[in-house]
C-alpha cells in the first residue's frame, strides 16, 4: 500500500521552495515578508489538510492532526522554512512538507494513530540577522532569554520585534516552552548537506547523533620584517608557524578515535599582508567536532599541546582562546532502531551516520527523544543556489518516517 | 686626521629627520609640501657649503663640487628623501647626507679631489602613490617611460605633475637622461634594513650585490564544503594545500645554493574564510630573492614542482602565474676591494653581504660601478618609527666612504 504520494510531496516542495526572494532564488530569510507569505501558504496547506493550526508565542507554525489518544504526548514532526542568504531550495523545508505529507497520508487514508501529531516550522532555524539561530526551538526549550529577544538586526530592531512580526507573542514567550516529557517523539527529516551518503551510494540515512562543536581562536604572534633584507634563518614568521599548526590539525584530526572526528580551520587572516614583509602576525579559527566528546576533547588537547611546540621551535607567540562549546547529542538505541527498520524496511541503501551540523532537533533533544533521517543531496552540498536532492528520495524518507510514526504509535 | 665631523652629521641626519609630517613623525612622502620643505633646507646646506646646486628635469635635486679635473666624469654620491608612510628616520636622508658631510670635509680641508663629486637626493625612491619607485634614478638611467609619467595618484594628479610640483620638467625628462659611462662611480650608504650587521657584531658592511627578485602569484582551488558534515578523507581543503605549500617554499629556501636565498609567502588570503566552511580557496603571493640567478632558478623550480605534487596529492587545483623577475646586481670585485679596503682601516668589525632591497644603486648600476656601504639598524628593523641607528656607525660609514673617494679619485 503506498500511503505516501511521491507526485504531492514533490510539487509541495517546489511550491514553497519558489516562494523567494527575486534577487535571490531560493533564498527566504526569517523575519522577512516573503518569510511570512511562505508560512501563509503553509497554513492553508495545513487547513485544507483538516489540521488545526497555530502560530505559539515564538511564531513556530504548528499544524495538529489529534491522535486516537489525545491525552498522549504528541509526536512532532519538524523543521524549518528559512534559508541562508544565497540558500538553496530544500534545506528546511524538506522536513516540514515530509510532516505534512505524512498526516495527509494518515488522514485521507483513516488509519488510526494514537499520539496527536504536530507538523512544526520552528522559528529561525538558521543564523539571523539577529546573531541567534534555532529561535523557535529555543522557546519551546526555555534556550530562549530575555537578553537574546533584545538582540537587535543591523536596522536596529529586536529580535522580540521581529517575532511579533512573524506573528509570535513575545511578551509571553514563556508560555509556550514544553516541559521534558511532554513530547513522545520528535522526528526531523532533513538533506545530509555532505558527500557520506552519496560516497556510499545509499539512500537514507539514520542519524546516529549531532556533533559536539569545541571552536578556539588562536593568535600567532611574529615579528613583521622585510622578506628582502631578512636571512631565512633569523625570521620569526607568523605564516610558516600557523601553517605548521594548520597542517597539524588536521593531522591530529585524522588519527583513531572512538567517533569519526572533523578539525578545520576555516578562518584564517594573514598580516600585514604585504609581499615584500614576513607575515607578522595570523590569526585563524579551530573547529572541532565530533559525536563524541571525548574525541573532542583529545583531539583539542593534542592539538594545543601540537601548537605550544611548534610556537617554541620557530619563537613565536601564540594565544589560544576558547571561544565556545556545545554538546555533541547522542541519538538513543530505541529511536535509532526504530528508524533503521523503517529506512530498511523501504530500501536496502540505508546506513548511520552522524550530523555534522547543527538542527531543530539539538533543542528539541533537550525535551524528548529525538531521531533524524537524512536524504542524500547532490555533491554533498548546501546552503547554496546549487543544493539538489532527488524526488525518488524524499519520496524514500517520507514512507520511512510514516512507518516509524506507525511504529512507534502502535 | 679627522676628517669627517661626527656631531656635524648627526647634527644635519637629525634636522632633516625632523622636516616631518605632523600626523606621523619621521614620514615625508615624495611630492608633498613637507618633502619639498626638506629639500629646500637641503639645497640651503648645499650652497652654505660652496655646492653648486641644481634641480635636474626628474626634480633630483644635484650639489656639486668642482673637481680639480673637471672634465673627468663624476663621483656621485646619492640615495634619497623621501620615505614609506609611517616610516622612520633613517632611510635615504643617511645616504644624501653622508654625502653631504664627506664633501664638507673635502672643502673644508682643502683636500683636492680629481673628480667632481655630486651629492644627489634621487627623487622618490619609495614607491610612491603613483604606483613607481626610484623615480629620479630612473630618469637618469633612462627607465622612466612617457607611460609612467601619466600614472596618477588616488587623487587623479600625473606622475608627470608630481615631479613639477617637486622643482622638475618632465616634458624634457629626456634632458637628464646620463650615458653608459658618463659616470665615474656612484656610492651609497644605506642603513642595512636588517640583522645580519647585528647578529655578526659588525659595524660596517660592504655590499656585494643587490637581489635579483622572482615574484609569484599561486592560487588554490579546492572545494567549499561545510565543515560539519565534511569528513577529514572526502575535503578537497584549499588552506591545509596552501599551508602545505608555504611549508615547501621554506624547506626548498632552506637548502644549499652557490649564495643565500630567501623565499617568502608575504600575502596570503583564505576564502570564504568563515568559520565552519572547508576553506575552498586561498591566493598566495611568493617571493623569491638572491644575489644569485641560478639560486633563484632552482628554488623557483623546486617550489613549483613541489607545488605541483601537493595540488595533486590533495586533489586541488593550481594556478601559478609568473608575476615579475628583476634581474639581480653583481657589484664588481674592485669596487668591492676598494670599500672593504676603506672600511677595514675604520674598524676590524667589517662583513660582506648582499642588499636584500632594492635602491637607487639598481639604477645607477645600468650607468657606472656601483658601490654601497651598510651601517647596522637596531633590531634589524626600517620603514617604521623604530627604525633606528647609532651616531658611531654613521660616523663609521662617512668615514669609509670619504677613504673610498680619496683612494678611487688618487
Amino acid at each position: 500500500m503506498d500511503l505516501i504520494n511521491k507526485e504531492r510531496l514533490w510539487g509541495t516542495i517546489n511550491d514553497l521552495a519558489t516562494i523567494t526572494m527575486e534577487d535571490q532564488p531560493w533564498t527566504r530569510r526569517s523575519f522577512t515578508a516573503k518569510y511570512n507569505e511562505g508560512r501563509e501558504w503553509l497554513m492553508k496547506q495545513m487547513r485544507d489538510s483538516g489540521l488545526e493550526v497555530e502560530i505559539d508565542e515564538g511564531s513556530n507554525v504548528i499544524g495538529r492532526l489529534i491522535g486516537t489518544e489525545p491525552n498522549l504526548p504528541p509526536i512532532v514532526i519538524g523543521s524549518h522554512t528559512d534559508t541562508v542568504p544565497n540558500g538553496g531550495r530544500f534545506d528546511g523545508i524538506a522536513g516540514v512538507l515530509a510532516g505534512l505529507e505524512i498526516v495527509r497520508a494518515i488522514k485521507e487514508n483513516d488509519i488510526p494513530v494514537k499520539h496527536t501529531i504536530e507538523v512544526v516550522d520552528f522559528t529561525s532555524e538558521e543564523p539571523s540577522e539577529y546573531g541567534l539561530s534555532t529561535v523557535g526551538s529555543r522557546a519551546w526549550s526555555g534556550n530562549l532569554t530575555e537578553e537574546m529577544l533584545s538582540y537587535t538586526n543591523p536596522a536596529g530592531q529586536t529580535l522580540s520585534e521581529a517575532i511579533a512580526y512573524a506573528g509570535g507573542n513575545p511578551s509571553h514567550i514563556k508560555n509556550c516552552k514544553k516541559e521534558k516529557g511532554s513530547i513522545a517523539l520528535y522526528l526531523e527529516l532533513h538533506i545530509e548537506q555532505g558527500p557520506v551518503l552519496l560516497r556510499n551510494n545509499a539512500s537514507l540515512g539514520v542519524v546516529t547523533g549531532i556533533v559536539g562543536i569545541q571552536r578556539y581562536k588562536v593568535t600567532v604572534d611574529g615579528l613583521p620584517n622585510h622578506s628582502g633584507t631578512t636571512p631565512m634563518n633569523m625570521r620569526n614568521d607568523a605564516l610558516t608557524a600557523a601553517s605548521e599548526m594548520t597542517l597539524a590539525l588536521e593531522s591530529v584530526a585524522n588519527g583513531k578515535f572512538d567517533q569519526p572526528v572533523v578539525g578545520t580551520v576555516g578562518v584564517f587572516n594573514n598580516f600585514p599582508n604585504a609581499s615584500n614583509v614576513v607575515p607578522g602576525k595570523v590569526e585563524f579559527a579551530v573547529e572541532i567536532r565530533s559525536i563524541s566528546e571525548k574525541a573532542i576533547d583529545e583531539v583539542g588537547s593534542e592539538f594545543l599541546s601540537k601548537v605550544e611546540e611548534i610556537a617554541l621551535k620557530r619563537e613565536v607567540k601564540i594565544k589560544t582562546e576558547n571561544v565556545s562549546r556545545s554538546g555533541a547529542i547522542v541519538i538513543s538505541n530505541e529511536i535509532k532502531q526504530l528508524l533503521k527498520e523503517s529506512c530498511s524496511s523501504i530500501t536496502e541503501k540505508v546506513i548511520e551516520l552522524p550530523s555534522g551540523a547543527g538542527h531543530d532537533a539539538n533543542q528539541m533533544s533537550l525535551l524528548a527523544p529525538v531521531g533524524m533521517i537524512f536524504i542524500p543531496c547532490k555533491d554533498g552540498r548546501s546552503h547554496c543556489p546549487e543544493e539538489w536532492a532527488e524526488k525518488e528520495d524524499f519520496y524514500f524518507g517520507a514512507k520511512a518516517m510514516l512507518q516509524a510514526v506507525l511504529a512507534f504509535s502502535k
